[in-house]
């Protein structure tokens, strides 16, 4: 659109190819609605046995505010909250969906967007501790985002460890995978598939950010804990007429493997970035193992970038620098990321 | 997918070839972001200038119970509830999504789907009279679908009726608008598209059911009416990143008048049908002259017809006999209707 | 007031005299705050011991409307809604309270106030045989009032052939017993106190309307269905930090049985009227047999016996008389009934 | 009841004599309902008139917590949050009422349980600055308590600067008063009475923890701002039947300046108890002007004391030491103000 390159963000664009090829070929097709078709069915199967959860719920729904909505919707009880870190999604960016549905957001403290097992620990034993807690919000969920929303990702250690707090504590373990591909073509990535079924009572696997038109699949392994997952989804607004185009979409993206794949152009375009702003010397605030970098510039060498690349705004710091992040997605071309690194080179 | 032919709904077959070419065309096109882009701007330009209401805010939604969600979020206070007919989508089939917003729905008997002027008038000099009613839910918001849940039309006649009522009394008059384009393809259809956006305070142009993948376009002629609509979009989780998906649908829609006439195909097919139920003897409950028939069948009868078509069950009654909804769409073909029309024939 | 004699309502003065003295005796003591001082502990401990429920959670709120709230954001979840009858409280007179907390009131049509078990099991039986009622908020609870709206009254039977159904259907049954005391004084009464803890899943035993300054006691028989309910109570700003006066007066209120007789006076004054009224050939429009009574007048006769009591409006008739409620209270004297019964017999 | 002194809190005692006295006097005269009484508007104008606000809309509701959510319900839209301090009641000891309520609380942190208005403004600006802030949730209420939680005072100064910001940016500016009778008899307190109206949207006169059985007193010096507020108070489950009961209280405590005299012997009791705390040179974690006393003893200390007085656990330091309230109250005798300093002293 602006004849610049675009890395401002990983859902500038439509579908990967395979996907728009099944919406096109099937499109004329006759299908059940509200997601009760077949290939929605498949597209359940192939992710439940993707990640070994054969009892789970899977359900499909268009944005990851509206999931993360109807999961405290589902899951919670009134005067229940939810923990995450202060830089957590449902935290700051969703304009109050989570509180609109009743629930308080707790915040810890992030460390690189993550949140620390014993953090957690100390902020549930206070808690805990607290003669009045009957008056105050209970801590009955955390929420963790995988990658982070600073691309950085849980290792299974920390995966575990806090799954391991939430079940001691009674506590639902809920993940945010908006960007769950990028994380999972991450070298750094460590965590069996499995283990996402295992250790957390709900998470959902990123559609709109990597690679479909829209959607996200929340999966809960034991859809015992949430009875009327179904008419929830409903009463949020979350259940599309047409949710053979949902199915359809994670039918594709779960064929093959695409799903595990899509994420490495991605991560390959970031690494080409990642060293040109090495080699010239640029700092990242944070050094992300995934398809989001945040060089700090200069204000001048920050406009100068910004007349080849597309950027978003991140932060500006007490030196007067300031921080952009770079994304790069599912359509970054290798192309791309030589003309971001050369322009990078070039500063 | 089930061999016969479908007229259980008007949402179970993709987008019409004019937006699917669209979309494949512009599906490797960067756009910005949650429908801050120029395919979105185009598709409201086009609205506004097809209704006639140049200072128009539109956005465009996901799905009709969101849209409907969202207007009562943005419209009305706690205390406040929606007037509408006792068979209105709010009142029925939304999974109670209007309570969950704190909104209580008001029903009013319905006469074949409508609310007529005169119950609503009834209704609020009842409230208005009463000593109490501070203490109760006042009427605040009237809810009407156009065509109706059975497929009937609001004369201009009978919107102007109702708006003016609405007006003497300070209530929101609010139009869903799912299936709109089968009641603009009608030859019954008499309302000018500009007195939609004079008439009304908000509605919203169906384009699940219409033809498009997703989406409905939400207008709200005069926007002072509604502060805050983006965020509170965003908080009900009805804010789509790649909302130049939603743009770009609705530009094909709105651009060549093709929304005027993608209803075209369901009315032909629907009186060809209608015709044989007629030639057939068969009675139908409700007569509408939109894409939706719902004829009276026993129930040997219905076991005969479902062989060869999909038919939706809308109720039983007391003698015994069933009466099924037949939907045709924007995709039926004449080739369906006919055969449609001989299976009728031939019960 | 106004000099003339109150029947308007049974809230219109202060509380029974055994509870102000109580007030005044334990003004100056030292208690633990919030519910949780000795007063209300022995309070709690009369209501089980009363209704046969020693393992009942027993908590005190302050009026009608917090109450039925705090019930449904207890023991419902989202897309979960209460069944009544159309004059039901909650239906009507609650300025939307249980919407505003997100449930749905199924309104069923009234029986004299009352819902009866064969139309509750008709409405259930038509939800349950719905193919879409996933996509329709689901019945989940039952609310009556004992006396109704109406002043009539549940029998045994009755409530038995409900709770059966509820039981059958896996529905919570729960009573809001505002006048709880005008019910158990009446002749007509024929429930067992146990039967009330063992038919119902909660019940509220109204102070306010019976003698109290303010105050309604909550009982839920098996307090397992309600997790987090003094929380919640908080959360619903409903938790009174002086919770010892509530302590004190439902002490007073089942100390020596006084519940139990608190609503004679009010009876017999009601039976004075009810001969006067049947004396003067003077229809009611329901005959209750609690203490409020409903005699049909034209315009004329209204207006000259409201020179003498004190009643509230109801309704006005097609054929142009008026229904007036005529409430006598715990208050009311054999004169105050008698100078009714006078005034009546002279129109 | 436990035999040792109260100073666990102030609200462990019923009501103030001459508020008692009137209760008794009034007790079985005749009253309309719902707050709509004689008394009840006496005490409204009491208060218009001692505040300086003749046109002010005042209602009297139970509680605090009821109260603030009735404030948020009836002056903030959704995605609309309410900035306050940490440590400000509604953020932290009301069981996430405001949240259930749909709104979100914006901490910003307490100086000694203030805010102060620089941090005000730069959380406002940089909110301003932030481009996605519509994705946010809008800060447009500032809430305070006076005194605060840690029985703190506002100057006139702090009150004015922070109004101003609250005007310049468009934001409700709301005190909790829950105390506010222990701020009034302050030397320190140097807010001309007028001013709380002119300088505040909304605010709240506590009755329940300054003398009154119960009972707090709504005030909204320009009504225009919150249409419906009634019948909100009415859905929030605040309305009182028995209204009168509140007016009596509130007449009795503005009639002859009784509010304005009622903190003054728990005044002079924490002053009593100040006194020793520092002759023994016990340090206070914070020093409160009002009635609130913070002591940071040794566990040891505290054990003993703890065995003379009823006082509350606050925290407990790195150091192992911990901090107790301290809480006077209007009905704090001298002789057990010195009884307590007399324990303090001999520690």
């Amino acid at each position: 659109m602006t004849g610049k390159v675009n890395f401002a963000s990983d859902y500038c664009q439509g579908c990967h190819p395979a996907i728009l090829d099944r919406l096109v070929e099937t499109n004329m097709d006759v299908c059940a609605g509200y997601g009760t078709d077949e290939r929605s069915a498949a597209a359940r199967d192939a992710i439940r046995s993707a990640f070994g959860c054969p009892g789970a719920e899977v359900q499909f729904l268009v944005g990851g505010t509206q999931t993360n909505a109807t999961v405290a919707a589902a899951l919670l009880r009134l005067t229940e909250g939810i923990v995450c870190a202060d830089s957590g999604h449902i935290a700051t960016h969703e304009a109050g969906a989570i509180e609109a549905g009743g629930h308080k957001v707790l915040t810890i403290p992030n460390c690189e967007g993550k949140i620390r097992a014993e953090d957690l620990a100390r902020s549930l034993a206070r808690w805990e501790a607290d003669l009045n807690h009957d008056q105050e919000v209970a801590p009955a969920m955390v929420y963790i985002s995988q990658p982070t929303e600073y691309g950085t990702l849980y290792s299974y250690r920390e995966l575990k460890d806090i799954s391991e707090i939430c079940r001691a504590h009674g506590l639902i373990f809920y993940m945010d995978g908006a960007r769950l591909a990028y994380g999972l073509a991450s070298p750094e990535h460590d965590i069996p598939l499995e283990a996402y079924a295992e250790l957390l009572d709900a998470f959902y696997i990123g559609g709109t950010k990597c690679g479909a038109l829209f959607g996200e699949a929340l999966v809960v392994p034991d859809p015992t804990i949430c009875p009327r997952l179904f008419s929830i989804i409903k009463c949020e607004g979350a259940l599309v007429a047409k949710g053979f185009v949902l199915g359809v979409q994670f039918e594709a993206l779960f064929r093959d493997g695409l799903y595990f794949e899509i994420g490495r152009a991605a991560l390959e375009g970031a690494s080409i970035i990642a060293k040109a702003l090495e080699d010239a010397g640029i700092e990242q605030a944070i050094k992300s193992p995934t398809n989001q970098l945040f060089p700090v510039l200069t204000k001048e060498a920050a406009s100068r970038l910004l007349e080849k690349l597309d950027m978003s705004f991140w932060d500006e710091l007490d030196d007067g620098r300031v921080v952009y992040r770079i994304a790069t997605s599912w359509a970054t071309t290798k192309e791309e990321a030589e003309m971001a690194a050369l322009a990078i080179r070039s500063l």
